[in-house]
């Protein structure tokens, strides 16, 4: 029987710098970070584009991992390569293979600690509702979004993102490195709790799942001519009131959120997210309640070679 | 007689976004920044990083005006060839001259908004002096520093830097464009004044010169191992005791400062500077009183041509 085996990735990203630091600094120190026993792999996502303090070099790698790009066999880009490199030595049929994935990133929007999932798979909503449970962290569902496809974490059985914010790019922060290590800690313990199916399912747990992006306002040359509001900045998960300030013009007027229904923004200032036409995205709160079958899908996912 | 004319530059580093951005604003609508009536010449210091939001191409456009490198020829680095153009085009002596330049910077460290002048020319020193008898901005004086030179505002008879943050890299700010936009106005009336005769010189101001650069703790491999210490983060500005903390090991482990003199840190947390080996400058305050024939060289400025 092959044991379960946990692929961390850091450097996804090229310029979200402080998971591949804490990576670097635990390969030194291998007590740093308390593994519960379980087999980690922590792998790099994108080397070369960390070198040069860059999100990516050709293409972002965490949109990526889409069917036609990587059939896609004249495609040779280089986050593409990289995806099916990844693909082949640490996918779930690869040389090395795992089964879980998490995936580290930053953000420089203050939205603090958070999971996201991409769809609703038993196994990621089931890792991500037990982290809530222990942690609290919000969980972004992003789904039904055809233009941001390809995540990483999709082409393995089990796969979440954490996302830690805010801190500026290609910037270490002590309390960004305390954060990563304290929540891939306590996914460690749980993932161990899994293993050993001594995991213990809370009843229900809350996703923020995906409604839709908002983009800049932009003037007729399609320039960007307005700056998220001061005031909205500290306002993720908080809901949107009609008339609160969103956006604001070099000439100070301000323009205010006139839609329905009080949506939840998050990643209000994600610098990354500017070159995809994204100021934020809004979401709804929406409570999941744990299957029963979630518990067997957990004990099939350690027990997947047996 | 030639008039006047002020050189404002923005996005000299091309990931410092947020004055091109305001240039680009100000472009649409003419009466944004009051002039004071002062022939202005915009320009964008680096407009091929800016399309690709990186600090520079092929080397620092700011490190890039050195005798040496303006006069290679075999150079053909982009940003020494932008170096010559900016000279060709705005330079004292150029097709379209300016007398006076001042360049927009941002900065990730959180030390507000600050001056920097390069060296203690008399017209460098007596319009930061009027600027901080205005807006109590601190200054910082670069000089005695053989690894950092080549500053664009030294290729101009009276040149300065405004530094205003803490906004990190690719990221609008409506508090950050808020400020360029004070600072920027006053400047030109100050400018005014001098240009007409009216100027009221303060007896004298304060600056923080330059004493030397501290680098990251560094393992034997020459990898930085240690991130600069929360508590010292918003600490620009502000006297270096003995034993207060400097750094911090993954591990939680501090380094603290074992210095002599209570040295002033400023630019600390830079994202630009790790790659210069800088995690933050050390500064010491001293007064300058101005001098009568400050005047005389400003009123020779304003009529360098009659």
């Amino acid at each position: 029987m092959q044991e379960l085996q946990v692929l961390l990735v850091a450097g996804t990203h090229g310029n979200e710098i402080n998971p591949p630091w804490l990576f670097d600094q635990w390969s030194q120190q291998f007590d740093l970070i308390n593994n519960h026993g379980l087999h980690i792999k922590k792998v790099l996502g994108n080397p070369d584009a960390l070198k040069v303090c860059k999100r990516y070099i050709d293409r972002d790698l965490n949109r990526s991992f889409t069917k036609e790009l990587l059939d896609d066999t004249s495609c040779k880009d280089h986050e593409v390569m990289r995806a099916r490199e990844l693909l082949h030595l640490h996918g779930p049929s690869g040389i090395d293979p795992s089964q879980v994935v998490v995936d580290l990133h930053t953000t420089t929007a203050a939205m603090g600690s958070s999971i996201v999932i991409y769809g609703r798979r038993s196994l990621d909503l089931a890792l991500a509702g037990l982290l809530q449970a222990r942690l609290g962290l919000p969980i972004y569902l992003h789904e039904g979004d055809d233009t941001q496809k390809g995540f990483l974490v999709e082409c393995w059985p089990c796969g979440i993102v954490i996302e830690i914010g805010p801190v500026a790019q290609g910037l270490l922060s002590a309390k960004i490195v305390d954060k990563i290590k304290i929540i891939v800690e306590i996914l460690f313990e749980e993932l161990a709790k899994i293993k050993s199916g001594l995991v213990n399912l809370p009843k229900q747990f809350v996703v923020h799942r995906h409604l839709e992006s908002i983009d800049f306002p932009r003037d007729m040359m399609g320039r960007c001519d307005a700056i998220l509001h001061p005031s909205l900045l500290d306002k993720n998960w908080f809901p949107l009131l009609f008339g609160q300030y969103l956006f604001v013009k070099s000439d100070g007027k301000s323009i205010n959120f006139e839609g329905e229904g009080n949506p939840i923004p998050v990643f209000i200032n994600e610098a990354a997210y500017a070159e995809k036409n994204i100021a934020m995205s809004l979401t709804q709160k929406e409570i999941i309640v744990f299957s029963r079958d979630w518990q067997v899908d957990l004990r099939h996912l350690c027990l997947f070679n047996s």
